[in-house]
Order: structure tokens, then C-alpha cells, then sequence
């Protein structure tokens, strides 16, 4: 019976088939020890030649790394075991064979792997973090279908820019038209949640940033949930709340991964309600007190964010920026016109942020001198005004990078790790 | 307390709060009945003199279309009113106005429509298809999550093509690379399924097709599940268990919304396991006995998709289609090689093809001379001939088009009405 590795506890004293491939082998001399994997886990079986027979046995001891094996053996508990099992091979049978597969349990650089990402995938660790990805990804569905929320997708071909073009990837679409690549499916969000109320928009978004850091790709997806009738107290709330959800479904879920990646739980642990909330002057004299160099009215650069964010075991949000430094569509605060009722969420442990959003500015005659103010061209944004003098009401929402999400939980160096195919200023192969 | 139209029968007796949309409008002279709708659902409010007063009662005379409102009044039980619940209006805010709002009750041309298509996705109908597209995608979701499927994104920014140039998006990638938008993920779905044994991809895809039928979108979505050690017949079983899922889901979820499309249910309820199965060679001659001129070797068109889907009463599955129309990552039937191990599902009631896979070409040997035959560029292929390079295995998955199965399901004329913000070819804004 085909059994999945994961599942193996199920089938305890039973004979089961493993398919899967040969990770790793080690040898006693009178038994051998096999490391398969299926992608599902890793499992080690034990091959003795009272149990195979010669010719398998003398087999067994060639075997190469990759190749696809079909195991046939018993289950059986081993408290050693990472799994908790192990199985006593009564059989195997070699699928596919594999010759000096390039990538060995030595160490190889970055760019070595990066070009073969096909086969660095099926390392433990890349495993490991790509089972968190697909668990995050899966937890904001989960938060937002549960709450009432509607996915409506926005497009990934747009017309126009949303925040200036000078990081927008251009397409050619058909003979004579230019179309941008989304960075961010927010004006239409807004658009679908004054029809649906609350939605959220999850998928690829782009920007043609020239950027080297560890926390830029070029492709990356984002959610956006946006909400009709809420405002900035609203939107941090959520925020908050998603965070917090994400967090426990990945501790309870994937334990197992997270003990791969010798990622430091109790961290994660910290992770819950409420966030610390700071306004973007404490912020500033916070930083300035420590001696960096920020001025009232700038953005905050890496450095400054990993400062604050280290300050708490939590992920911290500030709020309440420079109007000046904020896109045309944030609200400003009506008590202090010079900031913008706009909140970032910063990962503790240095990650800097993996949420920015607001409340929008929902008056329509403030929003058409925002775009004449930042020399917009306001026939792009008619469909865009439209919402506001149509039945306009307050409304917010945030952008979540799940690329960063996933480096903080997993506690990486570089967000190229983070999803299967990295895309980067120098990086579109394989 | 707010309450979403959608949870009103939690609150028969009660007093709440609606914030929404004014929808539409009717007056006995004596009492005025206002239709609200705030994304979730659509309920009709009674406004009487004696519970507003004097100056209340006549505004609410005068609000016009898509006023937004904020009203208080008693949840009370109807057995009339659609959801079952009608307000008793006690008092109400005008949030923002709306003057000669371009969608009224009236037929607009469908230009007009997609032109204002930001607006458009308030009424009823253009609501209930996507709240059924939202379910249909989160039930597939869950179908191969609950399955052991990881989600693993697959790039939409790819160097070279899966199927041929003619059809894909060039996109400039910085100064000096062009890029394609990917057509499928399912080359990177392989390379996904050696290392995490069963997978999926879903997400935006691209065809640069200048066909303008009711079937095609040049953005849509796509579900691509991939299985290492599987074989045809594992995918004919996994497309099938699918869409008999995602069907009774919309049943089960989704009785409101497909009323208000007036959809016939009991043709979704006929959509049950086993699904006929019939070979090329077996559709090629029902079409041939049917007058249809088609010849044995050529792809099926669309009246012949039409016509074979409109002879049950649930999907078809069509199987083996001559080798040289498909990819050139099909497997060769091994008992005929002039076919191939693909399969198509169709649709019922003439919507046609809505999904296509099949097994793929694990062997190493005819997969280059495959790509030779095809004249395709072995170099750009390289990372893809290493997953059978390196522990090959029987493995195969299909794509499933989103729009075409919501379509469907909605029995839609084209698929425009969809998604959100369709993109065809003479269609980018808004």
C-alpha cells in the first residue's frame, strides 16, 4: 500500500510502499542505511541482506543520491528517528537513476544554487521553507474567507500607474499599446469594496526596482484586503489581527519545519496582541535619540526600521506619516493636516516592514487637489474619482508582502529563498 | 450595532445598523421603501413618517441611486423579502451623495458597461458571479490542500516559452532583457513535484491571442496541479474528483447567488462521478456520424467541443489525442505512439474545453529528440531535462481555467463577466 511519508505513523507494523527518491545513504557495512524522501518527509530505511537477498543489497549500496527508488518494507517505531519511524526494507526497485547530481551535502554558492533552483528545491531546508510559504499563504485565505471577506482579483495589466511609473515594468500589449505590470491592486480594491463591501486582491505584483537588498525581488505576491466603512483604527486591527493568526497557524502547523530551519520559537511565541502602536514622531525622536540621522519628514530607510523594530518582541506599527512623503490617495489626519492617517507594520527582529496600508481619502474635492498637487494626470484616475462621487465613504485597507513575511518566520538572510523562483535585477532562469 | 445584511437573521427583534448603498427606490406616497445593499446581500428598508418625522421622511424621498447611507432600524422577519428579513427604519445619515449615477435599471450596451466597469460590479447579477468565482476558488483551494497539495508559485516573468512564441506577452525586463508572462506553470510545476511530490500553482497566466470569442481573456486565472508518480489515469481521477467538488461547493454555498443569476440547478446537481470517458478516435468518429469535418489527426474546434459536450449531462473526459498536436512534453501512449497521453475535460451544456493535461515525457532520450522534431531550443530547456536527468518518475497534472469553469457554472454567454477587470484584446481600462 502506497503510504506518504507524512503519514507513516498511521501505518505502524504494517507493510507499506514508499515512492520516492534516495536523499541521502550511509553504510555499516552489514546493513545500509537509505534516506528517502517523498515531499512529503524524509524517513530513513534499513536494508539488511537477510532481508533482500545479495543482489539488491550489493544495489543498496550503490545507489546514488536523486535517485527515484520505490521502497516496499515495514513501519516500524524508532524513537531516534526524526519522523518517529523507520522502515525495514523488504524490497526496493530503482525508477530513474541519477549520475553526479550537482548539488552534494558540501556547501555551494549562492549563485551555483540559484541556477539550479529546479533541484536546490529539493534540499530539506528549501523544502521546509517552502511548506511555511504555502501554510502563511494559506492562513491569510483562511483569515480573510472567514471573515466574511471576498477575493476579487484585480489585474495584472493596468493602463496606468498607480504611484509613478519610473518602477513599473512595461508590456507590450498587442501592436500599438503599452501595459504596466500591477504594483499593486489597491485603486481597484477600492473599486470592489464599494461593491462588495469587504475584499481582498492576493497575486503577483512587480516593481522594477534596481535594488540589491535582501528584501527585494521584482516579482512577489502581495495580499490586500480592503474594507468599505472602516478607518485607520480599523485597518490596524486587522493588520494586527492577521499577524497574529498567520503566526499561531504556523506554529501550530509546522513545527516540523520550523525545527529544520533552527528557527528560535519562543520569538514567534511573543507574537501577539496588542502591538505596540507608535506614532511617526515618537518614531523619529525615538531613532533620534539613538543617534540616526532621520530628520521629521523623511521616510524611514532599512537601517532605521531594523532600529525600531528591534526594540520589541513584537511586530510594532507606526502610524501617522508625513503627508509629504505618502501617496496622493492616503487621508490626512484632520486634527493635523501634515500627516497622513497611514500605519507600516514593522517584524520584530530586524525585518523591517511587511505591511504598509491606511485609511484612503474619500472626499473628492481634497483627492482631485492631491492629484493636480503631485502632477497626476487626472484622466487616468476619472474611474478612480468615480468611487468618490458615487455614494464615497471611508474606507482602508493594507498591503502585505508575503515574501517578507515568510524570511521573518523563517528568520532568512534574503527573501530570495522565499519562493520557488526567485526574480531578481540579474536573476529570470531557470 | 452594525450588522451585515448577510448576518440579519441573527438579529430578528433587534435593532442595527446597516452602512451601505442605497439600490434602488419605491414609494406608496404614505411609506418608502428603500433597497440597500452593503456587499453582502441586499435587504429592503421601510421608512414611515410616524418613525422618521417630518424632515427625515422627505430626504428619503430624494436619495438617489448609490447615495451611500448609514440606517438604524428593527431587523423584522418577512416572508416576502428575498433574504426574509425587512428593516423598520427608525433613523438614518446620508454618508456621501450620488448625482446621475451612470448605471441605472435601464439595458446599457456592453462597451458602456466595461467602460464603467468599476460601477458595474455593484449590481446584483455582476455581484452574485463573483461571489461564486470567490468560492469557486477557494474550493479548489481547499480541494488540494486538503489533499496534501503544497502551493508553490511558479514565475510569471519566465526567459523563454513553454509552447511556442506566437502567443506570449513580451515584457521589457530592465534595459536589456526581454521577458515572456508565463502561459503555464507547469514546466516549473515538474521541476516543483520532484521535490515536493504533489503541488499546485494558481495564478494570473497570459495568452496573446488576437481571438475575440466568449472564451478567451488575454489575463486569466489558472489552477495547475502536478504529481510526481502518476499516471494518466491519476489525472483523468484528480480532474474528475475536482470539479465534482467545486460544483457541489457553489450548490452548497452558493444557492443565493446562482438565483439571482437564474441559473438551472438541477443541471449543476446531474454534475456526479463517473464522468464519460472517450477517446479521440471515438470523438473524432461521433463527430464525423454528427456531419462535422473534422478529419482524424487535426485539434477539435469549437462547435466540435460544443457538440460533443452538449451529449451528457455532465463533464466529458476526451483522452489521447494525436501526439503531433500536443506539447512536446506529452507521453507517447506506449501500447500506439501516435497518440498521446493527454486528456481535456469539457464542459457540459456546449461550454466546452475546461481543462487540459495529461501525463508527461519522463524519458530523457525521447524528450530531447521530441524537442529536436519540434525545432524548440534544447539550451533553453536545460534545468527542464534535469528532472529526468536526476531520478526521473512517472508524474503528470493539468491546468484548469478559472473563468471558463465560472462561466460555466453561471452559464454566462462570454467569459468578460468573469472577473473583475477583463482584459481582452481591444480591453485594458479601467
Amino acid at each position: 500500500m502506497h503510504v506518504y511519508i507524512e503519514d507513516i505513523g498511521k501505518h505502524e507494523g504494517e507493510e507499506v510502499t514508499i515512492k520516492g527518491w534516495l536523499h541521502n545513504r550511509r553504510s555499516s557495512g552489514k546493513i545500509h542505511f537509505l534516506i528517502l524522501r517523498d515531499g512529503t518527509g524524509f524517513i530513513q530505511a534499513v536494508v539488511s541482506r537477510a532481508a533482500v537477498g545479495d543482489d539488491l543489497f550489493k544495489l543498496a549500496d550503490h545507489l546514488s543520491q536523486e535517485t527515484s527508488v520505490i521502497v516496499i518494507g515495514t513501519a516500524r517505531a524508532d524513537k531516534r528517528a526524526p519522523t518517529g519511524f523507520e522502515i525495514d526494507v523488504k524490497g526496493f526497485q530503482v525508477v530513474g537513476e541519477s549520475h553526479d547530481y550537482p548539488i552534494t551535502p558540501k556547501e555551494h554558492g549562492i549563485d551555483y544554487l540559484l541556477d539550479r533552483r529546479h533541484l536546490w528545491i529539493r534540499t530539506e531546508r528549501q523544502q521546509a521553507i517552502l511548506r511555511v510559504r504555502h501554510e502563511i499563504i494559506n492562513a491569510v485565505r483562511d483569515f480573510f474567507n472567514g471573515r466574511g471577506f471576498i477575493l476579487a482579483d484585480t489585474p495584472i495589466f493596468t493602463p496606468a500607474a498607480c504611484e509613478g511609473t519610473t518602477t513599473l515594468f512595461p508590456a507590450q500589449y498587442f501592436e500599438e499599446t503599452t501595459a504596466y505590470l500591477t504594483q499593486s491592486g489597491q485603486l481597484y480594491n477600492e473599486a470592489n469594496a464599494m461593491a462588495l463591501g469587504r475584499v481582498y486582491c492576493f497575486g503577483p505584483t512587480f516593481r522594477a526596482e534596481k535594488s540589491k537588498t535582501r528584501r527585494h525581488l521584482t516579482e512577489f505576491w502581495m495580499v490586500e484586503p480592503e474594507m468599505a466603512y472602516a478607518d485607520l483604527n480599523d485597518v490596524m486591527e486587522l493588520a494586527e489581527d492577521l499577524v497574529v493568526e498567520i503566526v499561531a497557524r504556523v506554529l501550530d502547523r509546522r513545527r516540523r519545519e520550523l525545527a529544520v530551519l533552527e528557527r528560535d520559537i519562543t520569538r514567534l511565541e511573543s507574537v501577539k496582541k496588542p502591538f505596540p502602536r507608535l506614532s511617526y514622531d515618537e518614531a523619529v525622536q525615538l531613532l533620534q535619540a539613538r543617534g540616526l540621522p532621520i530628520e521629521w519628514g523623511g521616510d524611514f530607510g532599512g537601517p532605521d526600521e531594523t532600529m525600531l523594530s528591534e526594540q520589541h518582541d513584537r511586530p510594532l506599527m507606526v502610524h501617522r506619516y508625513p503627508a509629504a512623503v505618502k501617496a496622493f490617495y492616503m487621508k490626512p489626519d484632520p486634527e493635523r493636516a501634515d500627516v497622513a492617517l497611514g500605519v507600516d507594520v514593522l517584524a520584530p527582529e530586524g525585518y523591517g516592514e511587511i505591511i504598509g496600508g491606511g485609511e484612503r481619502l474619500a472626499d473628492l474635492d481634497l483627492l482631485l487637489a492631491r492629484i493636480k498637487e503631485q502632477g497626476l494626470p487626472q484622466a487616468a484616475f476619472e474611474w478612480y474619482l468615480d468611487l468618490r462621487r458615487y455614494g464615497t465613504v471611508p474606507h482602508g485597507g493594507f498591503g502585505m508582502g508575503i515574501e517578507r513575511v515568510v524570511a521573518w518566520i523563517c528568520r532568512l538572510e534574503h527573501v530570495r529563498e522565499t519562493i520557488p523562483y526567485p526574480r531578481m535585477l540579474y536573476r529570470l532562469y531557470p
